[in-house]
């Protein structure tokens, strides 16, 4: 059916459903209304740079006004940023698996109550390169822990349960083919690793704490290069579980930053 | 001698340290002169929480200028917001372990390099009470994870490191007694469970999936008040382990929602 699927069997029976961290509720406003044509959704880390996104597909579709003057969906909260141009949801998610999460059950709650069908949802934004060149673009085709393990631990009322990470190969070869179609745009698929940690996790010197040697840093990372890692980010896993569960048709994209 | 310890070898021999998610720099910026004074360190989720905080010291601690104009130390990026009343610094972490990790490994080096003495850290802000009035205050005595162990699992270059996340106990009484100064201002002691999930993480029935039954999810939240739990939130164990391993003395005081 194309429909987005809620694997909630208690959502039914609910008067009403108040998308806490969004700043929207199904009795304070009209989801389908507002929502029921969205078709992309595109998520990155910063606020700032989801609206930059949202302006620029503005911009792109040729819609009609000033893509300075897109609002905020979500101002009554500061936990997340939405803007929308068009079919085209953008959305931020702050740093971090817990982050991304509380934003895409609720997204994904949004996008059943408006009765939105056949959603895309791709992971946009920034991530550190493997033995790649700067500025290149990966395009994830397994997203992995960081034992390199295509899996998500989920902890549910103590005991963890564990997700697939798969996802959408058929997107991940449509954006492969659209990079092509931009000159100088370094595109290519690879394993995306996600850690619970920015500095420790990911094996960098400079955090406040380190206890291991360049050496093994460099090995730890040659291991990573090795198992088909090609950029460290912090959601990729939870947004892979997520989306799969939930019938969202997904994929990661982002570019990459030389690491310090 | 009351300084931030930092626990890495690698830091004294880099020439630059760009503190990249606070858009400072020991380089382009003079930490000593912008934060050498700093005697307490506030943080919480929020950004606009955080600014109100500040304000709110600002006219506590009798200021001169207006607080409504204090502006953003980190205006330069909008992954944190960071402001200052006197010797009171007020930060903004977002959601989750990996969020709040990120920032205070930049906050503890920004400790170090302006040489800061004899610096309180307290974590402010919301949380889910426990079998207590909403509304309560709850200092936490122990952040425990989601099976209650008192320990923060780091992973490190793919292996698991277990970490204390004991808290200062002197600063958590000095907190209880001023609480008693104030008239009807509930405020206990008990453990903090942190997890990294707002929904399934924390027994919610109203997330995107739910696979656990209404009396599954109150035999979970019975375990953990048995175990001593009065707030659930989802930062307290790193915060506690973080903050110990480099000298912070620090607590984590939470005011409590309903649970929904």
């Amino acid at each position: 059916s194309g429909l987005v699927h809620i694997k909630n069997p208690h959502l039914d029976s609910m008067e009403e459903d108040v998308l806490y961290h969004l700043d929207l509720g199904t009795k304070t406003h009209n989801l389908p209304a507002m929502f029921g044509d969205i078709k992309f959704v595109c998520v990155g880390g910063s606020p700032n740079r989801m609206r930059a996104f949202a302006q620029f597909m503005h911009k792109e579709l040729g819609l009609t006004g000033a893509g300075e003057e897109l609002a905020d969906i979500c101002a009554g909260t500061d936990r997340y940023a939405m803007y929308r141009a068009g079919p085209v949801l953008s959305i931020s998610h702050g740093m971090g698996i817990p982050s991304i999460s509380i934003m895409l059950h609720e997204l994904i709650k949004l996008l059943h109550h408006a009765k939105c069908r056949d959603v895309t949802i791709i992971r946009i934004g920034t991530s550190g390169g493997l033995g790649i060149k700067a500025g290149s673009v990966v395009i994830t085709e397994r997203a992995v822990d960081s034992s390199f393990r295509p899996q998500f631990e989920q902890v549910v009322l103590g005991d963890v349960v564990v997700r697939s990470t798969e996802l959408d190969k058929d997107l991940a070869e449509e954006l492969l083919a659209c990079s092509k179609e931009i000159a100088d745009f370094p595109t290519l698929m690879g394993h995306t690793m996600c850690t619970y940690d920015f500095y420790e996790g990911q094996g960098r010197l400079d955090g406040a704490l380190c206890s291991f040697s360049s050496e093994k840093k460099l090995e730890y990372l040659r291991r990573a290069y090795d198992a088909g890692v090609r950029n460290i980010e912090m959601e990729s896993t939870a947004f892979a579980a997520l989306c799969g569960l939930c019938g969202l048709k997904g994929e990661c994209s982002r570019g990459c930053f030389r690491r310090r």
